[in-house]
């Protein structure tokens, strides 16, 4: 599994509070969400989601209503474990409030530096092919953008209040460029050998956006 | 046809200097290339190019080694047609340099908010899609993206020695970030309700990045 020793410990608090079925769904999710997220969702069949997860076929139906209703819950569980310690950047008040949009990014990268395979972010992978075409997944994938581009607006004007930002721009408008920016940089990663597109992007947030 | 009015100019000249076999080919790209633009590479069949194209999907064959060469070849065909008069700005001596990279963008909105069904990039779609899953489809779109980036590079250059950009960034950096944050917008158009997220990419590209 790619993110284990990240997610053992927030997957343990999270169980917590869930039920019986909704762990091993949860379970099922997690042995399989990589096949999605490399090969896309229409690349994964629901025969190589029960494969990984070595359920039978038959069973996936227990939990999931159909694929769509499985790639909803996995981004869900995308924002609950696998990038739930990332989104706790933003409560760190021990960081000024840029710091802590800095921070959130420095991260995501070190996360994606970690992996043989670029991955890029579940959610932009899925917004990017079934954004246009499922009502229920661009829901779920609005709602997590949505919920970035909050916690960064919210930053920006806490670090406006103390003058740690003088920008000129419209800081909501501001907090959605930031996360289509970092969106269009995990799809530019996809196709360049190296990942300094990384540290390009950094280089222009902190010398650019963020003074 | 989306590109009718703009594309029979551009497919004239382009024609003129193609033989028999390729004019048959990228009639049958311009038949069924919205599909791919909307479905994706995977949501995509054969058979649905060739019922689009109006051919046996035999047929498909004399033209086309597999799916994988027809989309390589679909991106030369948005680069070469579809896109084609919005990359002639950059050639535009009328406009000044940031002028060119503001004509560029505004003329890619115009584009977009014509459709009713926003399609975004074709390149960009696919490069999120396929480009960690195809290495033919990774270089097309590589390339694409390489030649823009360049173009946008170059205006930067010429913009600060003529002092209308005083930006401290590394141009060469500004240039991949604007190319990115461009194809973030366009995968987050995908989930979004109203367009505002266009227009919100032009201001902070005009207030903050081009200064």
């Amino acid at each position: 599994m790619l993110y284990e020793s990240l997610d053992k410990q927030n997957y343990r608090s999270y169980t917590a509070i869930m039920n019986k079925k909704d762990i091993r769904k949860n379970e099922i999710i997690g042995s399989s969400i990589n096949l999605m997220y490399l090969r896309g969702y229409n690349g994964t069949s629901v025969k190589d989601i029960t494969d990984a997860a070595a359920i039978p076929k038959g069973s996936f139906y227990n939990y999931f209503e159909d694929k769509e209703h499985y790639a909803v819950d996995a981004i869900h569980y995308y924002r609950s474990i696998i990038v739930k310690e990332r989104f706790q950047v933003f409560e760190n008040r021990s960081l000024s409030p840029l710091d802590r949009i800095k921070e959130f990014y420095d991260l995501s990268i070190l996360k994606l530096k970690e992996r043989e395979i670029p991955l890029g972010c579940f959610v932009g992978n899925i917004t990017q092919e079934m954004g246009e075409n499922s009502v229920l997944i661009s829901e779920a994938a609005s709602m997590f953008h949505s919920e970035i581009t909050n916690l960064i607006y919210l930053a920006l004007v806490e670090a406006a209040d103390c003058n740690e930002l003088n920008s000129p721009a419209d800081l909501e408008k501001l907090a959605g460029f930031i996360v289509s920016s970092w969106q269009g940089t995990l799809l530019m990663l996809k196709v360049t050998a190296d990942r300094s597109v990384l540290d390009d992007f950094i280089c222009i947030l902190n010398g650019v956006i963020l003074k």
